[in-house]
Protein backbone atom coordinates (compact mmCIF):
# COMPACT_ATOMS: atom_id res chain seq x y z
CA UNK A 1 0.00 0.00 0.00
CA UNK A 2 1.40 3.26 -0.67
CA UNK A 3 1.05 6.57 1.86
CA UNK A 4 -1.89 7.66 -0.10
CA UNK A 5 -4.14 4.81 0.14
CA UNK A 6 -3.08 4.71 3.64
CA UNK A 7 -4.46 7.67 4.26
CA UNK A 8 -7.79 6.59 2.23
CA UNK A 9 -8.02 3.42 4.47
CA UNK A 10 -7.38 5.26 7.26
CA UNK A 11 -10.67 7.89 7.08
CA UNK A 12 -8.06 10.90 7.32
CA UNK A 13 -9.61 13.86 6.74
CA UNK A 14 -6.39 16.19 5.27
CA UNK A 15 -8.06 19.58 4.55
CA UNK A 16 -6.65 21.15 1.29
CA UNK A 17 -4.78 23.46 1.30
CA UNK A 18 -5.58 25.13 -2.19
CA UNK A 19 -9.28 25.48 -0.48
CA UNK A 20 -8.70 26.27 3.25
CA UNK A 21 -4.73 28.03 3.07
CA UNK A 22 -2.71 26.96 5.49
CA UNK A 23 -3.34 28.61 8.91
CA UNK A 24 0.20 30.29 9.54
CA UNK A 25 -0.69 32.67 7.49
CA UNK A 26 -2.81 34.87 9.55
CA UNK A 27 0.31 34.38 12.12
CA UNK A 28 3.03 36.56 10.20
CA UNK A 29 5.09 36.72 7.26
CA UNK A 30 5.11 32.54 6.72
CA UNK A 31 5.18 30.34 4.11
CA UNK A 32 3.70 26.81 4.65
CA UNK A 33 7.31 24.93 3.27
CA UNK A 34 10.32 25.08 1.69
CA UNK A 35 12.18 22.74 -0.64
CA UNK A 36 15.98 22.44 -1.28
CA UNK A 37 16.77 19.28 -3.31
CA UNK A 38 15.48 16.14 -1.79
CA UNK A 39 15.01 17.88 1.92
CA UNK A 40 11.41 19.57 2.37
CA UNK A 41 11.16 21.96 5.47
CA UNK A 42 8.01 22.22 6.71
CA UNK A 43 6.71 25.46 8.76
CA UNK A 44 5.45 24.74 11.82
CA UNK A 45 1.95 23.02 11.53
CA UNK A 46 -0.87 23.60 14.88
CA UNK A 47 -4.07 21.67 15.88
CA UNK A 48 -6.53 24.60 13.98
CA UNK A 49 -9.09 23.31 12.36
CA UNK A 50 -9.99 24.66 8.88
CA UNK A 51 -12.17 27.67 10.24
CA UNK A 52 -9.69 28.85 12.31
CA UNK A 53 -10.70 27.33 15.56
CA UNK A 54 -7.92 26.19 18.07
CA UNK A 55 -8.36 22.92 19.01
CA UNK A 56 -7.92 21.83 22.59
CA UNK A 57 -6.63 25.31 23.76
CA UNK A 58 -4.87 25.09 26.86
CA UNK A 59 -2.32 23.81 29.21
CA UNK A 60 -1.27 20.04 29.35
CA UNK A 61 -1.22 19.13 33.66
CA UNK A 62 -3.84 21.98 34.12
CA UNK A 63 -6.72 21.80 31.90
CA UNK A 64 -6.22 19.32 29.14
CA UNK A 65 -5.46 15.05 29.73
CA UNK A 66 -2.74 13.66 27.75
CA UNK A 67 -6.26 12.26 25.31
CA UNK A 68 -6.66 15.40 24.63
CA UNK A 69 -3.17 16.51 23.89
CA UNK A 70 -2.97 13.14 21.94
CA UNK A 71 -5.84 14.40 19.97
CA UNK A 72 -4.64 17.68 19.06
CA UNK A 73 -0.84 16.27 17.87
CA UNK A 74 -2.68 13.97 15.76
CA UNK A 75 -4.59 17.29 14.29
CA UNK A 76 -0.95 19.01 13.51
CA UNK A 77 0.52 16.27 12.02
CA UNK A 78 -3.05 16.09 9.67
CA UNK A 79 -2.33 19.55 8.77
CA UNK A 80 1.09 18.87 8.15
CA UNK A 81 -0.08 16.02 5.82
CA UNK A 82 -1.99 18.83 4.02
CA UNK A 83 1.47 20.98 3.59
CA UNK A 84 3.26 17.79 2.51
CA UNK A 85 0.49 17.50 -0.34
CA UNK A 86 0.71 21.23 -1.20
CA UNK A 87 4.67 21.15 -1.49
CA UNK A 88 5.37 18.16 -3.38
CA UNK A 89 1.53 17.00 -4.56
CA UNK A 90 0.88 13.84 -3.21
CA UNK A 91 2.11 11.66 0.19
CA UNK A 92 3.67 9.57 -2.43
CA UNK A 93 6.59 11.77 -3.03
CA UNK A 94 8.04 11.22 0.70
CA UNK A 95 11.06 9.02 0.94
CA UNK A 96 11.53 9.21 4.51
CA UNK A 97 10.46 11.09 7.74
CA UNK A 98 13.72 13.01 8.55
CA UNK A 99 12.41 14.35 12.09
CA UNK A 100 10.11 16.07 13.86
CA UNK A 101 10.50 18.97 16.68
CA UNK A 102 7.67 18.53 18.95
CA UNK A 103 6.36 21.39 21.48
CA UNK A 104 3.78 20.80 23.93
CA UNK A 105 2.00 23.40 26.26
CA UNK A 106 2.50 22.51 29.93
CA UNK A 107 2.73 23.27 33.72
CA UNK A 108 6.71 22.55 35.46
CA UNK A 109 7.01 18.78 35.97
CA UNK A 110 4.68 17.43 33.54
CA UNK A 111 6.17 14.23 32.98
CA UNK A 112 3.99 12.85 29.98
CA UNK A 113 4.67 15.31 27.30
CA UNK A 114 6.00 12.43 24.91
CA UNK A 115 3.05 10.52 25.05
CA UNK A 116 1.21 13.68 23.83
CA UNK A 117 3.86 13.89 20.61
CA UNK A 118 2.90 10.55 20.29
CA UNK A 119 -0.35 11.60 18.04
CA UNK A 120 1.33 12.85 15.57
CA UNK A 121 4.37 10.45 15.57
CA UNK A 122 2.50 7.53 15.36
CA UNK A 123 -0.48 8.92 12.19
CA UNK A 124 2.97 9.57 10.34
CA UNK A 125 4.27 5.48 10.96
CA UNK A 126 0.70 4.81 10.69
CA UNK A 127 0.43 6.75 7.04
CA UNK A 128 3.86 6.26 5.74
CA UNK A 129 4.67 2.94 7.13
CA UNK A 130 7.64 1.79 9.62
CA UNK A 131 10.60 2.03 7.37
CA UNK A 132 9.44 6.00 5.60
CA UNK A 133 7.27 7.30 8.90
CA UNK A 134 9.47 6.84 11.81
CA UNK A 135 12.41 9.58 11.90
CA UNK A 136 13.85 11.05 14.62
CA UNK A 137 12.00 13.02 17.45
CA UNK A 138 11.98 15.67 19.96
CA UNK A 139 9.40 16.80 22.22
CA UNK A 140 10.00 19.79 24.95
CA UNK A 141 7.84 21.30 27.08
CA UNK A 142 7.20 25.06 26.58
CA UNK A 143 5.54 27.79 28.08
CA UNK A 144 2.60 29.70 25.17
CA UNK A 145 2.07 29.00 21.86
CA UNK A 146 0.42 31.58 19.80
CA UNK A 147 -3.41 31.88 20.72
CA UNK A 148 -3.49 29.33 23.27
CA UNK A 149 -2.47 26.19 21.31
CA UNK A 150 -1.16 23.57 23.04
CA UNK A 151 0.78 21.83 20.29
CA UNK A 152 3.20 22.55 17.28
CA UNK A 153 5.32 20.67 15.16
CA UNK A 154 7.66 20.99 12.56
CA UNK A 155 8.75 18.49 10.68
CA UNK A 156 11.23 17.78 7.97
CA UNK A 157 11.34 15.03 5.18
CA UNK A 158 13.24 13.46 2.27
CA UNK A 159 11.27 13.71 -1.04
CA UNK A 160 11.78 12.53 -4.49
CA UNK A 161 13.37 14.62 -6.43
CA UNK A 162 12.90 13.04 -9.92
CA UNK A 163 10.30 11.90 -12.57
CA UNK A 164 6.38 12.89 -11.52
CA UNK A 165 7.03 14.82 -8.14
CA UNK A 166 9.92 16.60 -9.42
CA UNK A 167 8.11 19.22 -10.99
CA UNK A 168 5.49 20.13 -8.70
CA UNK A 169 7.87 22.07 -6.05
CA UNK A 170 8.81 25.29 -5.40
CA UNK B 1 16.83 46.29 -5.78
CA UNK B 2 18.72 43.67 -4.29
CA UNK B 3 18.71 43.20 -0.88
CA UNK B 4 21.78 44.57 0.07
CA UNK B 5 19.95 47.70 -2.00
CA UNK B 6 17.05 47.09 0.58
CA UNK B 7 19.32 47.04 3.74
CA UNK B 8 21.08 50.93 2.39
CA UNK B 9 17.39 52.24 1.95
CA UNK B 10 15.90 50.57 5.23
CA UNK B 11 18.80 52.91 7.11
CA UNK B 12 20.01 49.14 8.58
CA UNK B 13 22.58 49.46 11.41
CA UNK B 14 23.56 46.00 10.46
CA UNK B 15 26.78 45.02 12.55
CA UNK B 16 30.54 44.02 11.11
CA UNK B 17 31.37 40.80 13.17
CA UNK B 18 34.44 41.10 11.72
CA UNK B 19 34.82 43.99 14.16
CA UNK B 20 32.65 43.36 16.87
CA UNK B 21 32.51 39.48 16.80
CA UNK B 22 28.70 37.28 17.22
CA UNK B 23 27.75 37.63 20.38
CA UNK B 24 27.45 33.98 21.03
CA UNK B 25 31.16 33.37 21.24
CA UNK B 26 30.84 34.35 25.19
CA UNK B 27 28.07 31.99 25.97
CA UNK B 28 30.27 28.49 24.67
CA UNK B 29 32.03 27.07 22.51
CA UNK B 30 30.11 27.71 19.08
CA UNK B 31 30.58 29.24 15.85
CA UNK B 32 27.89 31.70 14.00
CA UNK B 33 27.54 29.48 11.09
CA UNK B 34 28.00 26.09 8.95
CA UNK B 35 27.46 26.08 5.31
CA UNK B 36 26.82 22.68 3.75
CA UNK B 37 26.20 22.68 0.04
CA UNK B 38 23.50 25.35 -0.65
CA UNK B 39 22.42 25.37 3.32
CA UNK B 40 23.26 28.06 5.47
CA UNK B 41 22.93 27.01 9.31
CA UNK B 42 23.23 30.46 11.21
CA UNK B 43 23.63 29.53 15.13
CA UNK B 44 21.32 31.60 17.37
CA UNK B 45 21.13 35.28 17.45
CA UNK B 46 19.92 37.44 19.96
CA UNK B 47 19.33 41.00 21.15
CA UNK B 48 22.18 42.04 22.10
CA UNK B 49 24.01 45.24 21.19
CA UNK B 50 27.74 45.13 19.76
CA UNK B 51 28.91 46.31 23.29
CA UNK B 52 27.25 43.01 25.21
CA UNK B 53 24.00 44.66 26.69
CA UNK B 54 21.29 42.88 26.56
CA UNK B 55 18.53 44.50 25.00
CA UNK B 56 14.91 44.58 26.83
CA UNK B 57 15.74 42.22 29.03
CA UNK B 58 12.74 40.23 30.72
CA UNK B 59 9.52 38.74 29.96
CA UNK B 60 6.18 38.89 27.95
CA UNK B 61 3.53 39.41 29.21
CA UNK B 62 5.17 40.50 32.68
CA UNK B 63 7.82 42.93 32.30
CA UNK B 64 7.71 43.64 28.45
CA UNK B 65 5.44 44.63 26.19
CA UNK B 66 4.66 43.25 22.58
CA UNK B 67 6.11 46.36 21.09
CA UNK B 68 9.45 45.82 22.74
CA UNK B 69 9.40 41.81 22.06
CA UNK B 70 8.94 43.24 18.32
CA UNK B 71 12.04 45.68 18.82
CA UNK B 72 14.20 42.41 20.47
CA UNK B 73 13.22 40.45 17.95
CA UNK B 74 14.28 42.85 14.77
CA UNK B 75 17.53 43.65 16.63
CA UNK B 76 17.91 39.60 16.76
CA UNK B 77 17.13 39.18 13.03
CA UNK B 78 19.68 42.23 12.79
CA UNK B 79 22.55 40.41 14.24
CA UNK B 80 21.44 37.45 12.13
CA UNK B 81 22.29 39.28 8.89
CA UNK B 82 25.26 40.70 9.78
CA UNK B 83 25.63 36.26 10.43
CA UNK B 84 24.39 36.09 6.84
CA UNK B 85 26.60 38.91 5.37
CA UNK B 86 29.92 36.77 7.49
CA UNK B 87 29.13 33.36 6.14
CA UNK B 88 28.57 34.10 2.71
CA UNK B 89 30.26 37.97 2.10
CA UNK B 90 26.55 39.44 0.81
CA UNK B 91 23.08 39.25 1.72
CA UNK B 92 22.55 39.24 -1.99
CA UNK B 93 23.75 35.85 -2.27
CA UNK B 94 20.76 34.76 -0.31
CA UNK B 95 18.52 32.70 -2.74
CA UNK B 96 15.86 31.97 0.00
CA UNK B 97 15.06 32.48 3.27
CA UNK B 98 14.44 28.37 4.47
CA UNK B 99 12.75 28.99 7.78
CA UNK B 100 12.93 30.58 11.12
CA UNK B 101 12.20 29.29 15.18
CA UNK B 102 11.69 31.66 17.08
CA UNK B 103 12.05 31.43 20.94
CA UNK B 104 10.09 34.21 23.09
CA UNK B 105 10.62 34.43 26.72
CA UNK B 106 7.17 34.60 28.41
CA UNK B 107 4.47 34.06 30.88
CA UNK B 108 2.36 31.24 31.28
CA UNK B 109 -0.68 32.08 29.00
CA UNK B 110 0.86 34.88 26.92
CA UNK B 111 -1.19 34.57 23.62
CA UNK B 112 0.75 36.94 21.60
CA UNK B 113 4.30 35.34 20.48
CA UNK B 114 3.86 35.62 16.78
CA UNK B 115 3.25 39.49 17.28
CA UNK B 116 6.85 39.26 18.97
CA UNK B 117 8.68 36.84 16.14
CA UNK B 118 7.06 39.10 13.08
CA UNK B 119 9.91 41.93 13.98
CA UNK B 120 12.20 39.35 13.29
CA UNK B 121 10.59 38.03 9.99
CA UNK B 122 8.97 41.47 8.82
CA UNK B 123 12.86 42.39 8.51
CA UNK B 124 13.54 39.38 6.48
CA UNK B 125 10.63 40.18 4.40
CA UNK B 126 11.58 43.61 4.12
CA UNK B 127 14.87 43.07 3.42
CA UNK B 128 14.79 40.36 1.10
CA UNK B 129 11.33 40.55 -0.40
CA UNK B 130 8.45 38.08 -0.43
CA UNK B 131 9.29 35.55 -2.70
CA UNK B 132 12.92 35.01 -0.99
CA UNK B 133 12.21 36.42 2.42
CA UNK B 134 9.22 34.66 3.58
CA UNK B 135 9.98 31.45 4.55
CA UNK B 136 8.87 28.65 7.26
CA UNK B 137 8.41 29.51 10.28
CA UNK B 138 8.03 27.98 14.09
CA UNK B 139 7.80 29.96 17.17
CA UNK B 140 7.74 29.18 20.77
CA UNK B 141 7.15 30.81 24.36
CA UNK B 142 9.59 29.40 26.81
CA UNK B 143 10.75 29.76 30.29
CA UNK B 144 14.09 31.56 29.83
CA UNK B 145 17.23 32.43 27.52
CA UNK B 146 20.69 32.98 28.67
CA UNK B 147 21.19 36.17 30.98
CA UNK B 148 17.36 37.27 30.55
CA UNK B 149 17.33 37.78 27.11
CA UNK B 150 13.48 37.98 25.61
CA UNK B 151 14.31 36.17 22.36
CA UNK B 152 16.13 34.08 20.02
CA UNK B 153 15.90 33.31 16.22
CA UNK B 154 17.41 30.14 14.42
CA UNK B 155 17.62 30.79 10.62
CA UNK B 156 18.31 28.70 7.92
CA UNK B 157 18.97 30.22 4.56
CA UNK B 158 19.55 28.64 0.69
CA UNK B 159 22.20 30.36 -0.53
CA UNK B 160 23.99 30.33 -3.67
CA UNK B 161 26.93 28.69 -4.42
CA UNK B 162 28.62 29.39 -7.75
CA UNK B 163 30.77 31.88 -8.90
CA UNK B 164 30.81 35.29 -6.73
CA UNK B 165 29.78 33.85 -3.40
CA UNK B 166 30.90 30.39 -3.61
CA UNK B 167 34.31 30.93 -2.25
CA UNK B 168 33.48 32.96 0.63
CA UNK B 169 32.71 30.07 2.63
CA UNK B 170 33.65 28.05 5.42
CA UNK C 1 44.84 12.42 16.60
CA UNK C 2 41.23 11.31 15.39
CA UNK C 3 38.19 11.79 16.98
CA UNK C 4 38.50 8.31 18.12
CA UNK C 5 41.48 8.35 19.52
CA UNK C 6 40.20 11.53 21.40
CA UNK C 7 37.36 9.63 22.82
CA UNK C 8 39.48 6.97 24.07
CA UNK C 9 42.39 9.05 25.25
CA UNK C 10 39.64 11.15 27.10
CA UNK C 11 38.39 7.62 28.80
CA UNK C 12 34.91 8.36 27.65
CA UNK C 13 32.19 5.13 27.87
CA UNK C 14 30.29 5.72 25.30
CA UNK C 15 26.86 3.50 25.08
CA UNK C 16 26.94 0.66 22.75
CA UNK C 17 23.78 1.19 20.70
CA UNK C 18 23.72 -2.50 19.33
CA UNK C 19 24.05 -3.64 22.44
CA UNK C 20 21.94 -1.00 24.55
CA UNK C 21 19.46 0.70 22.05
CA UNK C 22 18.86 4.37 21.90
CA UNK C 23 16.66 5.27 25.17
CA UNK C 24 14.23 6.93 22.91
CA UNK C 25 12.58 4.54 21.35
CA UNK C 26 11.17 3.73 24.54
CA UNK C 27 9.03 6.84 24.31
CA UNK C 28 7.10 7.22 21.30
CA UNK C 29 7.54 5.85 17.23
CA UNK C 30 10.88 7.32 16.57
CA UNK C 31 14.65 6.25 15.59
CA UNK C 32 17.72 7.18 16.61
CA UNK C 33 19.31 9.06 13.29
CA UNK C 34 18.61 9.53 9.67
CA UNK C 35 21.32 10.65 6.84
CA UNK C 36 20.23 12.77 4.24
CA UNK C 37 23.49 12.86 1.61
CA UNK C 38 26.25 14.57 4.08
CA UNK C 39 23.97 15.35 6.52
CA UNK C 40 23.42 13.43 9.49
CA UNK C 41 20.12 14.40 11.31
CA UNK C 42 20.67 12.83 15.36
CA UNK C 43 17.21 12.32 17.32
CA UNK C 44 17.14 14.06 20.39
CA UNK C 45 19.57 12.73 23.00
CA UNK C 46 18.68 12.90 26.35
CA UNK C 47 21.21 12.33 29.88
CA UNK C 48 19.79 8.67 30.79
CA UNK C 49 21.99 5.72 31.55
CA UNK C 50 21.97 2.61 29.28
CA UNK C 51 20.14 0.95 32.16
CA UNK C 52 17.11 3.64 31.67
CA UNK C 53 17.61 5.70 34.66
CA UNK C 54 16.73 9.38 34.17
CA UNK C 55 20.56 11.42 35.08
CA UNK C 56 20.19 14.32 37.76
CA UNK C 57 16.59 14.76 36.63
CA UNK C 58 14.99 17.67 37.74
CA UNK C 59 14.97 21.94 37.31
CA UNK C 60 17.93 24.33 37.01
CA UNK C 61 17.24 27.06 39.50
CA UNK C 62 15.08 24.76 41.49
CA UNK C 63 16.22 21.34 42.45
CA UNK C 64 19.90 21.07 40.36
CA UNK C 65 22.92 23.10 40.58
CA UNK C 66 24.63 24.82 37.34
CA UNK C 67 27.24 21.27 37.83
CA UNK C 68 24.33 19.12 37.59
CA UNK C 69 23.10 20.17 34.78
CA UNK C 70 26.44 20.34 33.27
CA UNK C 71 27.00 16.82 33.94
CA UNK C 72 23.54 16.11 32.29
CA UNK C 73 24.40 17.86 29.25
CA UNK C 74 27.63 15.63 28.97
CA UNK C 75 26.05 12.55 29.45
CA UNK C 76 22.84 13.43 26.59
CA UNK C 77 26.45 14.57 24.49
CA UNK C 78 27.51 11.48 24.94
CA UNK C 79 24.82 9.12 24.19
CA UNK C 80 24.74 11.60 21.17
CA UNK C 81 28.22 9.90 20.29
CA UNK C 82 26.90 6.06 20.78
CA UNK C 83 24.28 7.54 17.76
CA UNK C 84 26.77 8.97 15.43
CA UNK C 85 28.64 5.53 16.08
CA UNK C 86 25.04 3.77 14.93
CA UNK C 87 24.80 5.95 12.25
CA UNK C 88 27.89 6.31 10.34
CA UNK C 89 30.16 3.91 12.02
CA UNK C 90 32.48 5.74 13.74
CA UNK C 91 33.05 9.22 15.14
CA UNK C 92 35.74 9.52 12.24
CA UNK C 93 33.20 9.64 9.49
CA UNK C 94 32.07 13.68 11.00
CA UNK C 95 33.35 16.00 9.09
CA UNK C 96 31.75 18.97 10.73
CA UNK C 97 29.18 19.70 13.89
CA UNK C 98 26.72 21.62 11.98
CA UNK C 99 24.88 23.27 15.32
CA UNK C 100 22.89 21.65 18.48
CA UNK C 101 20.17 22.56 20.10
CA UNK C 102 20.19 22.49 23.69
CA UNK C 103 17.09 22.31 25.42
CA UNK C 104 17.45 23.24 29.89
CA UNK C 105 14.43 22.67 32.14
CA UNK C 106 14.55 25.53 34.34
CA UNK C 107 12.92 28.11 36.57
CA UNK C 108 11.81 31.22 35.30
CA UNK C 109 14.22 33.74 35.05
CA UNK C 110 17.33 31.21 35.56
CA UNK C 111 20.48 33.22 33.72
CA UNK C 112 22.51 30.10 33.35
CA UNK C 113 21.26 28.34 30.94
CA UNK C 114 24.38 28.56 28.48
CA UNK C 115 26.83 27.10 30.85
CA UNK C 116 24.36 24.23 31.47
CA UNK C 117 24.50 23.53 27.50
CA UNK C 118 28.65 23.87 27.79
CA UNK C 119 28.31 20.34 28.64
CA UNK C 120 27.56 18.95 25.73
CA UNK C 121 29.27 21.75 23.54
CA UNK C 122 32.72 21.15 25.44
CA UNK C 123 32.90 17.73 25.01
CA UNK C 124 32.01 17.86 20.92
CA UNK C 125 35.14 20.08 20.94
CA UNK C 126 37.20 18.21 23.11
CA UNK C 127 36.58 14.99 20.89
CA UNK C 128 36.36 16.57 17.27
CA UNK C 129 38.67 19.70 17.77
CA UNK C 130 38.03 23.00 17.43
CA UNK C 131 37.17 23.15 13.55
CA UNK C 132 35.25 20.03 13.01
CA UNK C 133 33.95 19.66 16.98
CA UNK C 134 32.69 23.43 17.05
CA UNK C 135 29.44 24.18 14.98
CA UNK C 136 26.07 26.61 16.10
CA UNK C 137 24.43 26.51 18.83
CA UNK C 138 21.18 27.41 20.45
CA UNK C 139 20.19 27.01 23.95
CA UNK C 140 16.69 26.91 26.02
CA UNK C 141 15.13 27.04 28.51
CA UNK C 142 12.21 25.31 29.12
CA UNK C 143 9.09 23.62 31.01
CA UNK C 144 9.52 20.09 31.04
CA UNK C 145 10.83 17.01 29.53
CA UNK C 146 9.66 13.79 29.32
CA UNK C 147 9.99 12.05 32.43
CA UNK C 148 11.47 14.43 34.54
CA UNK C 149 15.02 14.91 32.13
CA UNK C 150 16.50 18.11 32.65
CA UNK C 151 18.55 18.54 29.16
CA UNK C 152 18.20 17.12 25.71
CA UNK C 153 20.43 18.14 22.63
CA UNK C 154 19.65 17.34 18.80
CA UNK C 155 22.52 17.80 16.91
CA UNK C 156 23.13 18.03 12.98
CA UNK C 157 26.39 17.09 11.73
CA UNK C 158 27.83 17.03 8.11
CA UNK C 159 29.40 13.51 7.46
CA UNK C 160 31.61 11.82 5.42
CA UNK C 161 30.02 10.17 2.37
CA UNK C 162 32.66 8.16 0.36
CA UNK C 163 34.81 5.57 0.74
CA UNK C 164 35.09 3.95 4.21
CA UNK C 165 31.96 5.15 5.56
CA UNK C 166 29.66 5.89 2.91
CA UNK C 167 28.43 2.13 2.89
CA UNK C 168 27.37 2.33 6.34
CA UNK C 169 24.78 4.60 6.50
CA UNK C 170 20.81 3.94 6.38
Amino acid sequence: MTAEERATDLGLEIPDFAVTPYTGLKYGAVRSHRRVGEVLYLSGHLPELPDGTVFHAGTLGESLTVEEGYAAARLACLNALAGIRLAVGSLDAVAAVIGSVNFVVCRPSFPDIHLVASGCTDLLRDVFGSEIGVGGRTTVGITALARGHCFETVLTLQVATGGLWGDQTL
